[in-house]
């Protein structure tokens, strides 16, 4: 069986370098290898109450991103959840496969109940992994890039992938995990990358804005600019950014800077940045809003065929 | 608003006579009165493993004996549950809207705790009560014939439907739960009546095959009939049938037995169900299996297209 890659992302604002470099980069470079869902969280964004001010709005932003970064319609799927009705059907199956006391062992179920109280934890979180489940099997991805801290949702796909197969007939495929490494970046304040603190460099900020961002990151007052990412990590994090964007070693650039200290660092590092970015701004500007819309209708139509295809080997499966 | 009528069953088998007087009767009442969903639980079903050895045949079985009672497809809307994924869309918001310690409150979760464990219980029995929700609200059910024992069941819903309006705006009605008094039947050999105990009389069974199953009854040897539901329960249940299909009080048709005894009883009952039975078991036969697909097939259509005009105010309420 050929490979898929399900991938995706919740529509909470413009994409930034931090996600470019964690996700984004990889997803161009598997487009010309797989066929690729990516599949836009919209209805779990609204229901977790993790409300963008206008969901309409991020959803076109994404489009328009992953138009920039050089994602091709034509080999990627990108689809919305809730255009997916069929997908949630696979819920009542795949419900019935997990036990409550698996659901309350799943790590981010854990910390849930942990960090606020169980009368605090919705039925939607709860069974959170069980919806992951259902986002990866509907068009039978078989290959997941993700982070650490989600391997256990892929552990829980796979479980329901296999005991449904061993109850019904073989139907699904078992879902892997595809960790990469990937360079973490921090914000220019030091703190955890994050539009909504103004310490992102958003894809489709201009070169204005670009370089007052990075005026104001924090740095140091050593003159020689050195790659220590434990004594310095900011200057080391503007480093690692300009590495990224030049293909270059953080060393090699800090070698580069040698003695002239942050403002110099700075100067490069907006220059790696704005030039890296030049042809995806450029690409961001030849799509129109209808271009996006358009991409995500044929995405949608796609996607929801896909679905309706595995709920209907499901449906015979089930002898239904 | 006008009220709408939310009912189902599980196709697990053939009518019996004990879901005729339970909840069938009642239905062809209603169905002069107000408009009306039937829903075909099957999905649950096979997800419960409660699989009954064809499922395409019990369903056609349960369309047809509809058919039988007089159940008419202009007035009331047949549908099964898998034809509706739509509906399983209203799962993310809603169970978002409860909390785990809500859905363990749930006294049907709570017993099926108490009696397996919690390593048994699934995520689909733990979140049922939810499930439940999205097949009253799919179609804005406001009035749900049902049993004491699913009064907790229309309660949560009513919870779901409240805070859904309360956090995006009013959409759902607060279905309320309808209950008649209704006969409760024991089988023919005094147990629960249930058609894998043979002790049930179904609604297609032929004269003699009724006739048969009155005679294996469970009655006593006082040669004097008497209605007296503590001391003689068989006998009683037996007259109580005799009285629901002559439409006259047991006690009557007791006097009427006299000092018949048991014989007696078993003849008068046979009469009576058999005569009550007759046009039903007529219409029965005057109706095709193709018949009953078609009016399925009508029923999803049109079950489908409440459920996408539920979910697009959904959408539009959750501004997606």
């Amino acid at each position: 069986m050929n490979d898929i890659v399900l991938t995706g992302d919740r529509p909470t604002g413009r994409l930034h370098l931090g996600h470019y470099f964690g996700s984004l980069a990889n997803r161009v470079r598997l487009q010309d290898t797989y066929p690729m869902y990516v599949m836009i969280a919209d209805y779990q964004v609204i229901t977790d109450r993790d409300l963008p001010g206008d969901i309409q709005r991020s959803i076109t932003d994404l489009l328009l991103d992953y138009l920039a970064i050089g994602l091709d319609p034509a080999k990627v799927t990108i689809c919305r959840h809730s255009a997916l009705p069929e997908l949630n059907q696979l819920l009542l199956p795949f419900l019935s496969l997990v036990s409550v006391a698996e659901l309350s062992r799943n790590p981010t179920v854990k910390d849930e109940i942990a960090h606020s109280s169980q009368a605090a934890v919705s039925g939607l979180m709860f069974t959170y992994p069980v919806h992951q489940a259902a986002d990866i099997l509907f068009c039978k991805g078989t290959l997941v890039p993700v982070g650490k801290d989600q391997l256990p949702h892929i552990e829980l796909t796979r479980m329901v992938a296999r005991r449904f197969n061993e109850r019904y007939g073989e139907v699904f495929p078992l879902p892997e995990a595809m960790m990469g490494e990937r360079p973490l970046l921090a914000g220019l304040d030091g703190g955890k990358m994050s539009k909504s603190r103004g310490n992102a460099i958003a894809l489709s900020a201009t070169e204005d804005e670009t370089a007052a961002l990075i005026r104001r990151a924090r740095t140091d007052s050593e003159r020689l600019i050195t790659f220590d990412e434990t004594r310095r990590p900011e200057v080391a994090n503007l480093l690692t950014l300009g590495s990224l964007c030049l293909g270059r070693p953080p060393h090699a650039l800090a070698e580069e800077i040698g003695y002239g200290g942050a403002a110099a660092l700075k100067r490069l590092v907006t220059e790696a940045v704005n030039e890296f970015l030049r042809p995806i701004r450029k690409r961001r500007r030849e799509h129109t809003e209808a271009d996006a819309r358009q991409i995500l209708a044929e995405g949608n139509a796609r996607a929801r065929e896909r679905a309706i295809r595995t709920l209907d080997e499901v449906g015979a499966a089930m002898s239904l």
